[in-house]
């Protein structure tokens, strides 16, 4: 592909259409964060392969806005395309829009697909560049360059029954509806992939590393209005969603069915997961209010058949982690193992469980410096072996058909340093401290953050991601609305949240280390002061006790891991044969 | 004065002008923490002498809307007054909006004063009744009723000199022109108090407990106006004010130049700190913006001198609070003590103080049961005795002419319950966790907050207010924009901030703990992870040791105690007499 072409051709049509500024973000119609191919617009125009960017063209100037951990990326892939790298400042920040307001005259056109940037995002747009009397105009360029583009998906989708989802349709209906009379609207629009997979207890694989299903709805207090890629289902889950009262309609007619809502309509829309699209084309008489979702709050709950499914699936997923880190130890010393072959590797311990469906997301196996980046994903051409020595970091994910598992291990492939073991015992006792947390009902994940990572603060250190995110039932890893980290997410850690607990230290030149489980919020127990929660941890798979620095953890810590331990052998052993027991009991031995 | 007469009075006068519903606040102008007498206009109305409460009357009802703290007293003022207590269900909640919507007409007239409610809760009642097609009419009718009104505040005000508060008028304007260029505004409006005081450097007497001056500033990018009751100030200051390039205009100069300022203004308020009127009165060309106030960042970091200044009024503040502990635990036992005359005698301490300046609010002077209420505030006519039993509480705080304190202690009076030991220890433990707390920059209030909280929580204990405010130089004890609390304000505690460390435990007709020190943030050190901070304790005053609980507190906070002891010991033994010392040095001693 000749991106310098792309380019000018781009220009080319800025010019004929007095198009000022062109921006093409990474993005598709339900501003996921994963796209389907066809919305690979990013890649094709200019080469950059990661998930997050930006791209702005002027006349004079062609730029990648992107974040740090796709610089050197960004950098290669770059090289005589014609497009230079921006390096933010600010991971998710469209700094482009103040180097917009630097370079653009007094009435400048700036021009996007009006499908493709979020409500919110549109009016930082309109906000930055407000003095400037600015026209946004609705174009889609990358529609007359780009020739050979990818189909949209054709995979087929499919219906949850209830003994998997827990909840019918109908129930579920039932709460949303009751929301939105609290909200007082009387009609929701959601693009939001999982959302919509909630909802209906619809899967599919649309979208790379997310079981969802192209598709917008329209709920209404009246009407159910799905919209789906014809083909999509077959005739009996149609025929069952026909009998659940749902209309359903070809994706395509969504943006006509909204042109024509009625002007009684009080529609509540997300504007960070909604297009601009869909403000720009609802009737200017119906009533628009913006707000949080009300469906990523119901779906955060997880119901009791979701957390049965869920601990099964945990005990199939800690089988797989155990046999990869039993082959990782016998292997990582033969000097043959790179960090691609083991990523293959838990993915086929994986596969061969029961229930199977996908990895949640690309394995991050990474070695030695490479851990240091929290985000690294390893590359096929990378020859680089594992040596007996060091850090290795894994962190990787299932979908099962019922649930979905996010665990990180770091373990030591042979002789540390005293920093790895101090970086891995620090670690280690913020993952225990988290998950050992009671604390009143209505606290938010900020707080329990603090209380994570307030050892390692002492020693100075501090990691620069969050530490825990929502993770979906059979559904996207990363949901809201819960969040435990810094940012300041006024969202209360609620009994049946599925959640993560994954701190970590990185050092950048030397070692990273994470340790992740997944935890599920439960009732304590109530006194004067009202009702306390605490966490269950649902991750089963043993954590690597010979790197520890036992000063470092205090006697609630250790006593933690023991039974933690215990735990994990006891679940997990009768799953296994009689040489990975003895294996796995000698990793879960208290310490 | 009779209530009932006024209630009909104000009836009659919302029929003639066909108001349906009349909202009165406990506010003025200025959306102050405390008002002037002229506008205690709920105390007149309906007898409540309360701080915070609402009064909305319609034909067929009046009530007052307030919050926990003043259930049982505003009960009792509100017998025969024809006004009903409303209790809110969320404090600071402007519930009569969901109450006025289930109640009003469609196209109902609801009156107010616009210059009493902020611009935010308007934006809330326009909001919640959107659907009603309500007309919001600016109408007092106060001033029509009360004729026996106090006059506006007419004490003088005052400069502070440089040596005093550290920077200069022009100093701090060019600090804020800085902050007006970022936010790409030519206008500020300012009708804080606090605010004013602090860029002009101007103290004053008009409120009670806030040593603020009643005025409005306006600051554009060429000139600065500041409208002030005429009188306010002596001929030097006004002179001094001059030089300095300042316009003093009457303060009741503002509406009418806020009406003609040019239409190329460019204005930025604080809508919670903005009354409704400001925005009503601008004309309706200028470009409004809506943002945080600019000045309160800047106000709470203190600059050298200011912090000098505070350490050295903490030395007065911390003989004036020994003295009267050492006074309590002599008399308290007479069985003649009541908590007003232990709230006066602080008072008297503190007033012998060389530089002191007033009460910094109303002591919270409270034993037994009465400190299980955190804004408990003793009554004169009271006449119940301190015992040589159980747990008493004072929290006070002066404002000297170099600095404003806030500090709170616990302390037996005699024999204590295990609960009152435990609890006392788990409040100090969480008061030195906090104070002890290390963390990098750009850390917010709310992850110190789970820092404090945890150890409680792990008991099943929380209190239901934040663990920390920021506090004035010179100036208001409550003031932001820092928060130390599970609130999600995003305001990183930043070097210099002066806030308060208060945690505390409350049993319902029991007992209440609460240990409260002012911290300073101090830088601590610089790692590969950036620059840490930490908190430098700056009050200075004893904790009693007699009722810890020694096993709930850990090695290292058992060190800070005792060089926490040490240190206050070392300061204040040079400013008393020998039996004072040897009295504090046993208080001091090592644990």
């Amino acid at each position: 592909m000749n991106h310098q072409e792309n380019l000018s051709q781009l220009r080319k049509l800025m010019q004929e259409h007095q198009v000022d500024a062109y921006i093409i973000p990474s993005a598709d119609p339900h501003l996921s964060e994963y796209v389907p191919e066809f919305y690979k617009q990013l890649r094709f125009i200019c080469g950059f392969s990661g998930s997050m960017g930006t791209v702005v063209v002027t006349k004079d100037f062609a730029g990648l806005w992107t974040d740090f951990r796709y610089f050197q990326q960004a950098g290669k892939e770059l090289i005589n395309t014609g497009f230079e790298l921006v390096k933010l400042k600010v991971q998710y920040q469209p700094e482009y829009i103040e180097w917009l307001h630097g370079c653009l005259p007094d009435g400048a056109t700036v021009g996007f697909d009006f499908r493709l940037l979020p409500v919110s995002l549109v009016g930082q747009i309109e906000e930055g560049l407000s003095d400037k009397q600015v026209v946004l105009r609705n174009i889609d360029f990358i529609a007359g360059i780009w020739t050979e583009r990818p189909l949209m998906p054709s995979q087929e989708a499919f219906l949850l029954d209830e003994s998997n989802c827990g909840m019918s349709f109908s129930e579920k209906l039932k709460q949303v509806r009751n929301k939105m009379k609290q909200q007082k609207t009387n009609t929701l629009i959601l693009p939001a992939l999982d959302e919509i997979a909630w909802l209906f207890n619809l899967r599919g694989s649309d979208v790379i590393f997310n079981p969802v299903v192209l598709g917008f709805a329209v709920v209404t207090t009246t009407e159910v209005k799905l919209y789906l890629a014809e083909g999509k289902l077959n005739e009996q889950d149609l025929t069952s969603l026909h009998a659940q009262g749902i209309h359903v309609y070809p994706y395509d007619d969504f943006e006509g069915h909204l042109a024509s809502l009625p002007i009684t309509s009080e529609i509540l829309i997300d504007p960070k997961k909604t297009s601009h699209q869909v403000q720009h084309i609802l009737p200017g008489q119906v009533k628009l209010k913006f707000g949080d979702s009300l469906i990523a709050p119901l779906k955060s709950i997880k119901n009791s058949v979701e957390v049965a499914n869920i601990i099964s699936s945990m005990l199939r997923d800690g089988v797989a982690i155990t046999r990869f880190f039993k082959w990782l130890e016998e292997n990582a010393g033969s000097g043959k193992v790179t960090e691609w072959m083991a990523a293959e590797k838990i993915t086929a311990y994986r596969a061969a469980q029961e229930g199977y469906a996908g990895p949640s997301f690309a394995p991050i196996s990474a070695y030695g410096p490479n851990a240091a980046m929290p985000h690294y994903s390893p590359d096929q051409r990378d020859e680089t072996k594992l040596k007996s020595e060091g850090l290795y970091l894994l962190d990787s994910g299932g979908h099962y058909f019922h649930g979905t598992t996010d665990i990180t291990r770091t373990v030591p492939l042979g002789a540390l340093t005293d920093e790895e073991m101090i970086d891995y015992t620090l670690v280690l006792s913020a993952m225990i401290s988290g998950s050992m947390a009671k604390f009143p009902k209505g606290t938010r994940g900020y707080q329990i953050d603090g209380i994570c990572r307030k050892q390692m603060w002492e020693h100075g250190i501090n990691y620069g991601h969050g530490t825990g995110h929502g993770v979906g039932y059979f559904l996207n890893v990363h949901e809201g609305p819960q969040n435990i980290g810094p940012s300041n997410v006024p969202v209360a850690i609620e009994v049946g949240m599925l959640t993560s607990m994954e701190p970590g230290i990185y050092r950048a030149g030397k070692h990273g280390v994470r340790i992740e489980n997944l935890i599920l919020t439960v009732e304590d127990h109530t006194t004067d002061f009202g009702e306390f929660l605490s966490f269950e941890t649902l991750t089963l798979a043993h954590i690597d006790t010979s790197c520890i620095v036992r000063s470092l953890l205090d006697k609630k810590q250790i006593s933690w891991l023991n039974e933690y331990h215990q735990e994990v052998y006891r679940q997990l052993s009768p799953l296994l044969n009689s040489e990975e027991q003895s294996w796995l009991s000698e990793k879960c031995k208290a310490i």
